[in-house]
């Protein structure tokens, strides 16, 4: 059975022939990382641009969110798709299905109201896009595209043994929200939310409305700061992983460090289920990047926008080997993301089937 | 009931508001045309980009079409978007969405044959997308962008008076294809198909596999010849009645002088069937384009690899009126694209419901 990476590959070497023929004047980055990155004659500026498939009973279900946080969050994702290339959002297009009687309804004003929010805090403008009926199911393709400065696009790629490596925010919290809603609970009325959210409500919106990091990404691309970033949708044991291969490195993080989100103490999620969650949790989408030690490091800020980076680990030269130490016990940490949330994720194929 | 244009209209609202603000900095078109068009500081050239989305049972069966036509079908409709600009395609990025049993079977790879094909005919390269599961339909969003010599690429609101109006290859054809495949015909194996197919096998070549007007597109946009275009999708009765609305003018074409397939007359349906085929039916995806007279037109060619372009009638100053002379008779022509064949192409929100 293939998986999706297998068809990242196919894509990457039919790329590779073509490259060889002399037709991909301007690629700088194909498939393969957060962004496609091009260049175009004369341009201070490098392009980025990336793609998310929402699929309704897939990647949302319409009775445990709302329109307006479905269209906050089909922004968000490609938005930090952008932060992970260490670049600025510019341009939105968005593609939508929608059964019958959800154009008929309130449903798409709504979705664009959220939309429009997040647009809006990072002055991104939507300029295109399709709409079209479906036969039952909701369907959203959201692409954005941003820009970076000539040459300063931060790939997965870059990496180097004696990198430190850092996330922002905190890890494991979506992923206990999404199984909350799996579990059958769902967010209170707006109104009572937004006095004094409990802890399952907070985990909840984790999952329903995520934060992307847009001005960590961006200062640690215009500032040079990072030499390789991913953003966590998979979850920090697979995207590490991905980054690690990417580079031609390893990695090794210290459990000690991960900032387990602390929502997951309050709802009485804790050691080693807190920290599962936070290894392999995923859609997060919080920063995982890596940093020169020394003068780069001493430009690093602790926190942007109220969001802190915090060290994990270090980028080692065993090429492949990623490895955790919990208390005194070092082992090989596997990539579990989507694997093992597969029964909640249905997102993406399984590996092995 | 609220129609697609109901939407296009408030998006573009939106986009007006921002551009007050002072956000909009480097946008040349936004939602309304064929391609947004974008411009990067010191970039020699503009950049262009469409998305179209296309859903299972809406827009395509699985059981009238095959997985390598599709691949080249989804690809050809953004294309086209971009030919409309009178633009140049480089750059594809694809979101496709597949059930399990798909994702099991060979449509995939078929599916990137057909892609492959028409993408290396134009030098088009894959750079992204995302790939996902969805619980029983395919989806597919076919991302193109382009790019224009700076303040080359062509509006649909640029036509004025007395400007000639002329459309590339032959219209309706698609349509009737649509219709036969709709009826329960479907095309022959391929061996039998590349001998000698006989005209309801053209007929549904037509639809399901559309041959952009690459060449036709991006010859008008360097040349500067045409002042307005759009490309053929809703129909001429339609797509004709945007590009007036665009550039505040109106239209008159003469009947006599639409070039109908002559594939129609091969199986039967002729006057006045054939002509509203021609006039409503959809989906040719040839360009819709207007002329200066005189010095441009003299520099017009006759055809460009081996596709005619036909003068069909004149940009008249009488604003949203559009007119068909057919014999002696004129009268106004209703744009009745996806209205007429709302049974058949149930792809658009109708406008009134």
């Amino acid at each position: 059975m293939r998986s999706e990476f297998d068809f990242i590959a196919l894509v990457r070497q039919q790329t590779l022939k073509r490259r060889a023929e002399g037709t991909t004047a301007g690629l700088i980055q194909g498939i393969g990382d957060d962004c496609a990155v091009t260049r175009s004659p004369g341009a201070d500026r490098d392009s980025v641009i990336t793609a998310d498939l929402l699929v309704e009973d897939v990647d949302f279900r319409r009775t445990s969110t709302t329109p307006r946080l479905l269209g906050h969050r089909a922004l968000a994702i490609s938005l930090s798709d952008i932060a992970a290339m260490g670049a600025r959002p510019r341009w939105a297009l968005l593609s939508i299905g929608v059964p019958q009687d959800v154009w008929n309804g309130r449903f798409l004003d709504e979705f664009y109201k959220g939309f429009y929010a997040l647009a809006d805090e990072h002055k991104v403008i939507l300029i295109g896009g399709d709409v079209s009926r479906t036969p039952d199911r909701i369907v959203i393709d959201s692409i954005v595209l941003g820009e970076a400065a000539r040459g300063r696009a931060v790939f997965r790629s870059g990496a180097r043994p004696g990198d430190h490596i850092f996330v922002t925010g905190t890890l494991g919290g979506a992923a206990e929200g999404l199984r909350l809603l799996e579990a059958g609970a769902r967010l209170k009325r707006s109104g009572a939310q937004s006095l004094r959210p409990d802890a399952n409500q907070q985990l909840m919106l984790r999952h329903l409305r995520p934060t992307p990091r847009v001005e960590w990404g961006q200062l640690l691309g215009e500032k040079r700061l990072a030499t390789a970033m991913i953003d966590l949708s998979d979850g920090l044991s697979s995207d590490l992983t991905h980054l690690c291969r990417e580079s031609g490195v390893g990695a090794h993080i210290e459990a000690s460090r991960i900032p387990v989100d602390p929502l997951l103490d309050r709802v009485r999620v804790r050691p080693p289920d807190s920290l599962s969650l936070a290894l392999n949790g995923g859609e997060d989408y919080e920063l995982l990047f890596t940093v020169r030690p020394r003068e780069r490091l001493a430009r690093l800020p602790e926190e942007v926008g109220g969001v802190p980076a915090t060290y994990i680990g270090d980028v080692t030269n065993r090429a492949g080997e990623v490895a955790l130490t919990v208390g005194t016990r070092t082992r090989a940490l596997q990539p579990a993301g989507f694997q093992h949330f597969e029964r909640m994720r249905r997102k993406r194929f399984p590996e092995r089937a």
